[in-house]
Parts: structure tokens; C-alpha cells; sequence
């Protein structure tokens, strides 16, 4: 099952919600782009790889709400409801990398609005479809770097939620564990939204690999006592230089993983690597609502005092020199990124 | 108000419950050294100088409530009490210390059953006066390191709460700003208990110290964006070398800030220093209930799929070359620590 499919007979999007896991699993219907909207920004739905898929099936479902015959302002409502869509969390470049690929069909001119229509929902299923392929080749280059044996210390949700299917580095770490590796997972909670309690923990009991969840402080206690062979998260945007942007808490926990020695792996697809952006300084880092801190996503429960203020930066930028290997559906790049991202993405996929 | 007090007429204990808070304040009676022991087990009290002086009124409960004219029986009776309430909580060293100095009491002869009595409780007040004068000089030495304008990231809670009153790192940054200098507190929430957004959050809201809360993995992202000038904190027990045991999460803390260049600055009482021990290796961590990472402590609900499992070490280790300065009521200790631990320890207080 996809956590982002397009329902050909009804024309909307049902998407998994993932704010009800783990205690409820529950597919809803997307009906329309502001709606798609609101699922995002409430992380409905969330994960870089599924949020490009997001952000295309959103223009797609603008592209059928909008009555126009006119092909070139079909096109126009597109793609504001792309930039707009888009905006939403700004780090995730993976958004603005399918808002371009549809962005590029409303371009091409077709003669109707009905047929740019077809051929919008066409690049949106083609971007899903792909975003599987890619993620069963990152499996395939990720898991041949874990070994027999391994206690992986694994951040915020990377998993088949993350993605349309299978996932980035929970599913190098499934896909070790189907070759019958054995795989030990130290699951980070993840603050403030328990992506790694809630979702990781969630997907890990259905695959039946060993886990404890653990406290995103507590990391550097298994670190340090040489428990932990390898640490892997996914990744928002990696700058040209290697820089990578993740979910908040990941450069702490790169950094005490590079300092007691313990190889750092992201797993991302080529669409995540910004060659725009030289370095990690540079990605703008999305700040969501203080009450994430405040209040407990599950029911909305108060753990401040009353009135207390909170700062909540969503990602944090590890420099490249805590990264080990970032592994792509192209292959394994590894130092010097400078050189070696560039030469994996002019390599045909 | 005191966080711990012996009540005179009535000759038990009243102790702030710390688990009502930031939602209640409440103060409560501990009648009986078992009932003391379950406050320790249930963090109802906690912060290592307040548990050293709960281990010398609970062990003066032990003496009152015995009723044994024998003074031997009655010393071992308040010493095997002693022995139970320290183990509790193996890492912070000051409940072993609080212990010796009442043992030390026992091993007196004083004639009789009820002299024995007055005189534990005597040392036991002692202790809980002593603490309070301890915890000014240090936030006396300690202020004096905060300049005008600092953002403090302060981990855990250690002000009054901690200790009896006032507390440690969080007393010296209630006495800079009551110095006039302008601070700014970024709060670590500090999981799985949530000191920091709960209980420091409540404390500098009375001092109206200006504050944000942040989730601990957030720390890193500060630190790197230069926005932090210090990061202070308690410590549990430190080690003849220097090494930190802290609240889970201070180590990583503590890396990112010497990797940025920022002071850490750790503040405890001398009798958190142990000599007996030559490293933080050598250090116990308390490994505590996994519900408390599972469960949320304001009302037990539910983060994480049932049955899933989780570790909690309640403690990590600072080596000690992250630490810039140990705040000791007898003064401000540099590198290296081998050396300037011993000389501040033989310093009179």
C-alpha cells in the first residue's frame, strides 16, 4: 500500500495520516490542492520523498478543480498552486524539484486544456512511480553498507511513510534485514513531533526488526560506549559542498557519532541534492509553530507552564564532514562531495 | 520557601512535589523514610543536592520512627535505612555523601537512643543549611562568569527545585540577572522527564528571567548559528579527572558546544566531586523505568506503538576536555582537572 496514491476513478489523493499513527491507521481523501496544503503543513503527510510527490499530485488535483478552458490559465493556476504548495516548508527541496517537472509540462502546450490536464496527472503518477524505483536502488546501495550484526541509531522517520513505497534509510536498513542481516535499531524519539516513537517504531514492528526507541539526548550515551556500529537519517537538501539539512537534531548526533567514530550514512534521492546552494548555510531552515514544543502532538496536552515561549527550527545542517556516505538511487558518494555529488548526478540513473 | 524542610512540631518532612508541576504547586508531607524512598524512586524530589539532603532527613525519618531504646540497634537501623535510599539513584554521588556524614553521626555513642536521634537530625538540618550557604557561593563564583547580554543554554533543571534553595547552574543565572545583567535562557525540554520545560521553564517564569524552550536536539542548531554565549549545567557526580555525569543529554550538549567554541560551564556543590573514582567510565548510570521514554510523565498516555520498548539511561558522561569550568562553592575550576580538583577540595569552604 502507498502512503500517496491518485484514486483514477474519484480524481483526488488518498494519502495515509500519519498524525493518528500509531494508534489508528487511517487512509483520507485529498480532494483538492488546499486541502493538500493543510496536509502538509499539519504533516498529514510529511517525508521529503513523499512531500515532492505531494506537491505534484497537489498541482494535478488544481489542474482538475480548475474549470477553465483556457489552456494558458490552467497553466498559470498550476503553478501558483505549485509555488504556493511549495512554500509551504521551504528545506524539503524535493518540493521544488517536482513543482519544476510540472511546472515544465504546463510549458509545453498541447493544444487543450483538458489534454495539459491528462498530461499534468500523467508526470504526477510518473514522479510516484519513479519515487519507488529510486527508493528500492537507495535500498539496494544503502544496505550493502549495513553488516551482520549492526545497532543502527536511526533519526525521525525515513520509512515507507516518508516516501510513495519502502523509504529512504529505513528502507536500507529493511532491505538488510530481508537479506537476512541481523539489525538492531536504537530509534531516536525525534522532538518535537515523535516521528521516531510514533512512525519509525510504527513501521519497524511491521517489518519485525528489534528496536528500542531511545531519547534524542540519549544517543550520545550509546555512542560513546562503542553499543552502535552505524547512525542513518534521510535528508531534506544536501548542499553542493555535502552539507546536509535534516530533521532538527541531526547534527548533534552526527557530531557525537563522527567523534567516537562511528561511520554517518544519509540516504536521500539525487532530487534532494541542491547544486544551487554551494553550502548547508545557505538552506533555509523552516520554523513551525512554537505549540510543537509546547504541547504534545498526540492530544494537544500542555507540558509548559502557561504562556511560556518556545523556538522550534525544524531542521538542522550537518557539515560534510560528519557524513561518511550519503547514498543515492545512483550509487554511494563519498568525500569530496564538491567532486563526487556532481559526477553522481550527470550519472544516468 | 525551602524544596525540603523538616517540620519541627510535627517531625516529618515537607517537600515540593515536583511532579505537579508547572500545572500545581503543592507541597507535601513525607512521614516515613519508605515514603521517602518512593519520592526518590518516583522523582517527586530530585536534583542531586536536594537528594543528598532527602537522604539525611529520610535517614533522620528512619531514627524517629524507630522506636528502640538500644542506640546501636537504633544506628543500624538508620544506617541500613541509608544504605537503601542511596541506591536508589546510584549516580548522584551526594546521596552517598549525605550518607556518611549521618553514618559518621551513628558511629558517635552519644549514652542514649534519643540523644542519638537529636543528633542525626541536627546533622541532617546541618546538611540542608549548609546547602543553602553552598549554593550562594556558588551562584556567586558562577555569576561572575555570565557577562551582560549572554543566551545561556541550560540543561535539565538546577535551581531552587534541585537544591533546597536557590540551586546550582540556574542559581548562578538568577544571580546575574538579579545583578542587573541582562540574560537570555534557552531551555532544553530535557526527556524523558521533561525538567527543563516543565520545571526551569516554571522557575524562570518567578525570576522573570526571559526564556525560550527548546527541544534538546535543537541545541546543535543554536550553537552552530552563533547565537549562544554559554551553555551551563549540574552534574551528578564528577569524576577525579573531570568527567561530567550529567542528566542524559548534557554530553552531546556539551560536544556541540566545544565544537563551536562555546564555554560549558558545569556547577555542582564539592560534594558532587568523587576522588575514589578516576574516570566518568568508572561512573554508575542509572538505567530507569522505559515508560517514562514509552509514556508521557504529565499523564502516562501513550507516544509510542504498544509493546514497543525503549532504554533509558537517566545519565551521560562529559569528558572532560569539553568543559570549560566547574563552579564549586569553594571556587571556579580550570583545566586540568586532575590537578585543580584536588587543590579546590582541600581549600577550606
Amino acid at each position: 500500500m502507498r502512503t500517496i496514491e491518485w484514486d483514477s476513478s474519484r480524481k483526488f489523493v488518498m494519502i495515509i495520516d500519519q498524525r493518528s499513527l500509531p494508534g489508528r491507521f487511517e487512509r483520507i481523501p485529498i480532494r483538492s490542492a488546499p486541502k493538500m496544503i493543510h496536509a502538509i503543513k499539519t504533516m498529514t503527510i510529511r517525508g521529503a520523498p513523499a512531500l515532492g510527490v505531494a506537491t505534484a499530485f497537489g498541482m494535478a488535483l488544481a489542474a482538475f478543480r480548475c474549470k477553465t478552458r483556457d489552456e494558458r490559465s490552467l497553466a498559470q493556476a498550476v503553478i501558483d498552486i505549485g509555488i504556493e504548495l511549495m512554500n509551504v516548508r521551504p528545506t524539503a527541496v524535493n518540493m521544488r524539484w517536482a513543482y519544476q517537472r510540472i511546472k515544465s509540462v504546463c510549458y509545453i502546450g498541447f493544444g487543450s486544456a483538458d489534454k495539459l490536464r491528462l498530461a499534468i496527472l500523467t508526470e504526477a503518477q510518473n514522479i510516484a512511480d519513479e519515487d519507488v524505483q529510486t527508493n528500492l536502488a537507495m535500498a539496494k546501495y544503502g544496505s550493502a553498507l549495513i553488516v551482520d550484526g549492526d545497532t543502527i541509531i536511526h533519526h525521525c522517520n525515513t520509512g515507507a511513510l516518508a516516501a510513495v513505497e519502502w523509504g529512504t534509510a529505513l528502507g536500507c536498513i529493511r532491505m538488510a534485514h530481508e537479506q537476512g542481516k541481523r539489525v538492531h535499531v536504537l530509534v531516536d524519539e525525534t522532538r518535537p513531533l515523535l516521528q521516531g516513537s510514533r512512525l519509525t517504531a510504527w513501521e519497524l514492528m511491521q517489518y519485525r526488526i528489534p528496536f528500542e526507541i531511545i531519547c534524542d539526548g540519549a544517543a550520545g550515551y550509546f555512542l560513546s560506549n562503542g553499543k552502535v556500529q552505524r547512525v542513518m537519517f534521510g535528508a531534506d537538501r544536501v548542499a553542493a559542498n555535502g552539507d546536509v539539512a535534516n530533521k532538527i537534531g541531526t547534527y548533534p548526533l552526527a557530531l557525537a557519532a563522527w567523534t567516537n567514530k562511528v561511520p554517518v550514512i544519509s540516504v536521500c534521492p539525487s532530487s534532494s541534492i541542491d547544486l544551487t546552494i554551494l553550502d548547508g548555510k545557505q538552506i533555509p531552515i523552516e520554523q513551525r509553530d512554537p505549540d510543537e514544543v509546547l504541547r504534545l502532538s498526540v492530544d494537544h496536552q500542555g507540558i509548559a507552564p502557561r504562556d511560556a515561549k518556545a523556538l522550534n527550527p525544524a531542521f538542522d545542517v550537518t557539515p560534510n564532514r560528519y557524513v561518511d556516505s550519503i547514498v543515492t538511487e545512483k550509487g554511494v558518494v563519498k568525500q569530496p562531495y564538491g567532486r563526487n555529488l556532481l559526477r553522481i548526478l550527470a550519472t544516468e540513473g
